[in-house]
């Protein structure tokens, strides 16, 4: 066995036990909103058959999808020119039938038609795994991360809507963040927008150019409309949509004006109205409808896919991508032959959050602790006094550890101050004599004597 | 895009509600024991360099390890007589560099030796992630499955033994199991046995056979230690020790008769004697000492790893083979190029536990219930009444849902039970009038009526 230098596959990562702390602390924190909500949680495999994904995520992701190369002789029956001509593409259905998740959504789909008949709608799922994707790995971006997804299938009420504006204000607000911004907007608007104008088929390109608005500013956004065929009229008509100012129902009062035209447009209009209402109605937190949520036409997000509100969320604390977004989808699962089912649903950026916490400090100190209390080994006969009192810390359910070998005690030290564990306890001659064990605060330095009674009274309560 | 039937990948399974939250529940029971003793989580991603997996499992093993085909045009500088041969083997490192985790314990040695500058030892770490084996799929054996893995490296003292006795001791207890055996037994034991018959180059031979007792009984181990070298003379001597008899502390006092004369074989006695030592003095507990562990000089387990102390855990209460084990590898990071680095670990079965945990009805019922309380919708009004309550319900941590739209009772009932949601506040026109709500008690069938206040009170202490 020939020793290698190790290393990671390009694009993974490691987590090591402060990094996982404070990531389960995320998934923890915000496992509990939606649980609070009526969510429960599912899983499906990270292999999934190629023919599962293929053709759900358009050419390039088709791309980005990760094969795993068939077991035994995958050669054998292999077309003989697809080999002589290095047909790299054309050969991947022929040696590889599995690949790997690439997202959370399509494995869901699956899962809503595989079991429709054991399923009672509204099935209100999430789920928090890995997908990979074959992205070229730059800062932020891995081949390997998580994603956090909720979603409800089989019920059309715009109350689930209002739901996960509260779901997203609450888990965050949880996590210490307070200055947020919950996009709202509606594909029906976007599709009244284009109607109004007189180019429904360009609803595309129009909201490709519109959704760039916070990057390129509105010349930008001008000049590419014109380049995708809008002409200098329909600029005029949309530029007071898309720089659209005042509250949120400012906003909807100017747009029923202008798509007062198109039904499609109304109705997008209205159905906002109808979450704001819901929101209203469940929290009365006016902060909530008037700071939080913003309406914002120029929300594209996956244009193609969402077919009602479409959400996305950003910090205002820290310049950061969106950390979260999602939206309605009247077909998820149509792509596997089970029509007319709509779904709705948002997800958390997982990895974003933990670099705007790690950002703002907003992490718990108790994030990063496991064990409260390290028993030092000075000898043998300091180990057998030592070895009944850890049982008994565990039996109080206190995380305990006594130092494996009589090392030096400066070594046990650092061990402690390495793993964070607040405090020791020091056993040596004179306190096994008394009876009294010696316990030292770590981070004060300060150091008690006191009982096994007491000890354990003030471990358990910190 | 082309409407396919959805299936799983072979070999793979979808988690339900109901099976996710039984799944956590063992995995949350484990978690706790572990980080009492001070073990913290950490994890590696599922894709590895193929070359961190190769070579690393015997050649089985590395054809079990799944491949990941590379991106691109992959063939593109692949060597052509590979192609025109159908080479498949000879062509895998020219078209994947990546495979999927196998088991934890290879990927954990990586992360140490990459770590090794930054980490302090002794490191305790616990790792509860999926693995990948391209084996047959069959009743019981996945292709994709999740192990549990704990181990330290860096210490040698057998005090880590000892608590692995303890940590399964505690978490399968803490699951409901009542009759379990920890099976001990150490290499050097074994090096003893072969060296006292005069053949330290059949060890591998000798425990591989006597390791089949409890299969195929004394006559077929003695068939097949004779087929594999051993003479009768031999036999004679091991026949005894195979079935030793007797209490821990016989087995021991008669082994050290036995091997008297190998010095690798008295250390062996000398260290099971250590940690038995320790987990009385830890816990003078007379019934784990007894009853629950069982010195098994057949004990072996990929023997050619284990340096030191081996476990393996069997319920007694259904029939279902290991639920844990492992042992101590005296140079867990050398494949990686750090010597001398000594590590011990043990893993649970989750799959097998939760058979066995279903099999004897310990789930707890909470395990399979997450909303507390439904909130029927009966009309518009009846929803916007409900709607604030719905969000003090959820102020007051309790997990509720209102049904999302005015369906019939029956199907809001349905729902309810097929969510096993403990309770459901009906509102119609009285309630509203009166401000008396209805809370029916869906597993009696009462219902009863109360105010907001109490029924908050009602639904917080459930």
């Amino acid at each position: 066995m020939a020793v290698i230098k190790p290393s990671l596959a390009k694009g993974t990562r490691d987590f090591s036990p402060v990094e996982m702390e404070k990531r389960n602390y995320i998934f923890d924190t915000i496992k509990r909103v939606f649980t609070k909500y009526g969510y429960r949680e599912i899983q499906t495999p990270s292999v999934e058959n190629l023919q599962t994904l293929t053709g759900k995520y358009g050419d390039e992701g088709d791309k980005l999808i990760f094969k795993i190369l068939n077991s035994g002789d995958y050669l054998a029956k292999v077309p003989m020119n697809l080999l002589e001509e290095r047909a790299s593409s054309p050969l991947i259905p022929h040696i590889a039938e599995k690949a790997l998740r690439y997202d959370l959504t399509v494995p869901f789909a699956r899962y809503v038609v595989m079991r429709q008949h054991e399923l009672t709608l509204p099935f209100k799922r999430f789920q928090i795994q890995p997908v990979w994707r074959a992205d070229r790995p730059q800062r932020g971006r891995y081949r390997e991360f998580y994603q956090c997804d909720v979603d409800v299938v089989g019920s059309e009420s715009l109350l689930n809507e209002a739901e996960f504006v509260l779901i997203y204000h609450e888990a965050l607000a949880n996590l210490g963040l307070n200055d947020f911004t919950i996009k709202l907007n509606n594909r029906k608007i976007l599709t009244g927008i284009a109607e109004i104008l007189g180019k429904p088929e360009l609803i595309v390109d129009m909201t490709v150019a519109i959704d760039k608005l916070d990057k390129i500013g509105l010349d930008g956004v001008i000049t590419e409309l014109l380049d995708r065929g809008f002409s200098a009229a329909d600029l005029e008509k949309l530029q007071p949509i898309i720089q659209l100012q005042g509250s949120n129902v400012e906003k909807l009062e100017r747009l029923k004006q202008v798509l007062a035209s198109s039904s499609a447009g109304l109705q997008g209009i209205d159905e906002l109205e109808t979450v704001l209402g819901y929101v209203e109605k469940l929290t009365g937190d006016a902060e909530l409808l008037n700071r939080f949520i913003v309406i914002d036409i120029t929300l594209a997000r996956g244009l193609n896919y969402y077919t009602g509100c479409i959400f996305e969320v950003k910090t205002n604390e820290v310049s950061m991508g969106s950390i979260g977004g999602g939206g309605r989808y009247d077909d998820l699962t149509g792509m596997f032959g089970l029509k007319g089912l709509t779904g709705v649903g948002v997800s958390f950026g997982a990895d974003r959050i933990y670099d705007v916490l790690e950002e703002l400090g907003l992490f718990p100190e108790s994030a990063a602790q496991s064990t409260n209390v390290l028993i030092s080994n000075f000898d043998k006969l300091a180990e057998l006094y030592a070895l009944p009192l850890l049982q008994k810390l565990r039996k109080a359910d206190i995380a305990a550890e006594l130092y494996p070998t009589a090392a030096k005690l400066k070594k046990q030290m650092a061990y402690a101050d390495a793993k964070k564990i607040p405090y020791v306890i020091l056993i040596g001659e004179e306190e096994i004599q008394s009876g009294l064990l010696s316990l030292k605060n770590m981070q004060t330095g300060e150091q008690r004597k006191m009982d096994e009674t007491a000890l354990l009274m003030l471990l358990s309560s910190s």
